[in-house]
């Protein structure tokens, strides 16, 4: 790869005389930060109203050798839509967020890249179908960004990631060839599955401006339960069991330690406490059946075979008990945001081994200083949220300096135990070089060579996933 | 792509100062034919025991610029394992056979990739979970032949292709370096998909040696029903009214003509038939739900809310009963090798255009010739078996000449309605003029520059998938 040229007004000059004017009235201050507020990027947002437009912008930039950031909903923890060392032209996808078909008949529907996962959901919704997708950030972040990021979220135990619901994609190239890969077929045998290249690859091979989507039927009945385990070798084996007894129908199942509802409380977060006394681990699960089964039956059915290893539980009577039980889980990251980590670790292990990951963890962490741990996530996907506080009357700014040395201790204990440093947030540019230490080194020799065939030129987002050539970091 | 050596006898003494002997003890006739005899092949076969052994003999071969043929089970039906121009090394892996772990709890098994597939579903039952992939040639069928090809078969519907039964891989690379990729997690954010790459790549990026796979919860129980409708856009309708019942429980979901009833009785293969009087369209519909809920009468009731769809049915009150209406569809593939067709067409189309392509086909078709057609598959997925046969009384032979045109008609077809010409049995060398002719040209070209990046002296599988840079074909 050779050197970038940054979007100077030279080259935006240019950019405005080969596409509308309405393509040039982003409010750019909305594109320079993330929801961390680590970053501060730079760019010029241009945003594009048609795939043709998209290819015109990219060949444009191909040529000049002008970096790209595709820009969806913003809503990425990694960093992955923010350029901090070159002025790039930032692609907001905001301007593309049409349906374009729903088959309801075949359980399919056709969008734009930038629509908001929120709008699909409720256009599947009114097709009496469900778009089973859905993360805290469902109100903005939009379907290209979810995509080309593989997010996961609440429901991935039964239907999967982001890549799961994807049949097929509309993608622009760097040199702004448009792949025409819109296919609706659940079966396609014909040639290199680049598709599922496309999908995780954080637009560093290519601009997602379409996708073919997958809807699945709506259960007709659900039911919520919050069962106390007594540890999490316990929980381990009531998830197998919940397999045996409710088959693909377990849509859910999050752990929570007592250290969450604690930080509800320090926190001032209003809740309902589901026991009197806060028990040290529960799962929350929610199973959905279809019309004319119980759900709330298969659950009691659970709790009952299960009392070796449950030893309490609320199986919620009503929708609005069931609301309150997802209200503990969902406000959790609410609660940890106000106490302040230190360092949070999205990470993922095979799930028998993560009884031993949460007695082995906090010892070492422990070694760096006395912190508190929050220990919560989709234990269903073996996606573990592992959250390091400062002690009770502490500011996680006294504790800046140990940050490194927790993250690099979380994560090689993870990586000891075959697991993920990034689960579902992705690689960006946060974690570049965690891919770089952890990642097998013929993968990422792989993955260098597939960026360098697609993307000769390295103006698509680059800094992400993979070091630019130029970068020494 | 620089110009490739055959394996000759020079290369074969080098090869066997690396390997053990035990690697050369294969009897070569049977890695030299396939399943319908079309083609006769040529090479020598290497059979390594160990994935190091592997990376030694692909490291020879490339150092030398020698082709290597991977080969699984040899049940491919569309050439993938048999070259005809060069002679290469076949790579067999029928001595890495073993079951490396079984981590039942977590719903993983660990496999070297020549076990066969009917091995791996007994491991499977015997830890109480299902390997769901399941095929006619199961019982000879090896796992990374078939996760090479992505393979489809019955159970699609419920449990996704190859693809989605594999969590990671081990994968020889073309110079002999060792991908190890045999992840257990659920959830791995970090990097390109460069398993799906892999899956579905036909040997052609690299040798599969071993893989991580997903086991099942085992359906407690089971029920199957043969309903008949009306025409194929009332099977259309009833497969979205059985996903919106029965939901994720829907097994199987297969269309079978009169055409194919015809093709038995001909055939004089013996049968229990369902129905005094033949009808023209029926679905055989397969329902697995959890224990203690009743398949059976999911099934009645599918049937009883869609009498505006169905005229008649049968559903199974006995496993004997299951099985005799099973052995019908099980029974066609063999029947329509006795009556022997012009062209057989492995299609899939968006579920919703197959009422209009079953419509329209036949005229086409009645063109060329007084022709009959077989037409029956997964319906549930959108897979077609379209095999056109000559008129009674004649044989296959008299009409060779309209085959080519008959399977351009077809394909032609399939590719206006938006379909695709290998559904689930890959490109192998038979449909590479096929993909060149209805791929995407930008997806053809990054499959291109994939290949050279992965492979760059172009010695996997060569001529599969995509034309070798020699060729002229």
């Amino acid at each position: 790869m050779s050197e970038l040229r940054p979007a100077d007004n030279g080259f935006l000059r240019q950019l405005r005389a080969l596409l509308p004017e309405a393509a040039f009235q982003a409010d750019p201050a909305a594109f320079l930060t993330e929801p961390r507020g680590r970053w501060q990027g730079r760019g010029h947002v241009v945003s594009p109203a048609t795939t043709q437009e998209v290819s015109v912008l990219l060949r444009a930039c191909f040529d000049a050798q002008v970096p790209v950031v595709p820009y969806g909903g913003g809503t990425g923890l990694v960093g992955g839509q923010i350029a901090e060392d070159i002025t790039p032209v930032i692609l907001s996808l905001h301007r593309m967020a049409q349906v374009r078909a729903v088959f309801a008949e075949e359980n399919v529907i056709e969008v734009d890249a930038g629509i908001i996962l929120a709008d699909v959901q409720a256009v599947a919704e009114a097709a009496d179908r469900l778009f089973p997708l859905s993360l805290a950030s469902e109100g903005s972040a939009r379907i290209g960004g979810l995509l080309a990021t593989n997010a996961g979220g609440l429901n991935v135990i039964r239907y999967g990631n982001a890549r799961a619901q994807c049949l097929g994609l509309e993608v622009v190239l760097a040199d702004g060839t448009i792949w025409n890969g819109m296919s609706r077929l659940r079966k396609d045998n014909t040639g290199y599955d680049l598709r599922d290249l496309m999908i995780g690859s954080e637009g560093t091979l290519g601009v997602i401006t379409g996708a073919s989507l997958r809807l699945m039927p709506r259960p007709g009945d659900e039911a919520t339960a919050l069962f106390v385990v007594t540890d999490p070798a316990a929980a381990v084996r009531l998830l197998a069991r919940a397999g045996e007894q409710i088959g693909e129908a377990v849509t859910a199942f999050e752990l929570i330690h007592r250290q969450g509802l604690a930080f509800l409380a320090e926190a001032g977060i209003a809740h309902h406490a589901p026991f009197a006394r806060p028990p040290e681990w529960m799962v929350l699960i929610k199973v959905g059946l279809s019309a004319g089964q119980s759900a709330q039956a298969a659950l009691e059915q659970l709790f009952e075979g299960a009392l070796d290893l449950v030893s309490d539980g609320v199986i919620a009577q009503s929708q609005q008990q069931a609301q309150d039980l997802w209200a503990i889980r969902e406000l959790i990251p609410e609660a940890n945001r106000k106490i302040g980590s230190i360092s949070s670790h999205d990470i993922s292990l095979p799930i028998s081994a993560i009884p031993d990951f949460i007695a082995k963890a906090p010892c070492e962490i422990g070694k760096i200083g006395p912190f508190r741990i929050n220990c919560f996530g989709h234990l269903g996907d073996g996606n573990l949220h592992y959250n390091v506080f400062p002690p009770q009357g502490s500011s996680r700014d006294t504790y800046l300096a140990e940050r490194e040395a927790v993250k690099t201790t979380v994560h090689d204990l993870v990586h000891s135990f075959g697991g993920s440093v990034s689960a579902e947030h992705g690689i960006g540019r946060l974690k570049v070089a965690d891919l770089e230490c952890y990642g097998d080194p013929a993968k990422l020799t792989m993955m260098r060579a597939i960026k360098t065939a697609l993307d000769p030129r390295g103006i698509l987002n680059p800094g992400a996933v993979l070091r630019h050539h130029g970068d020494h970091g």
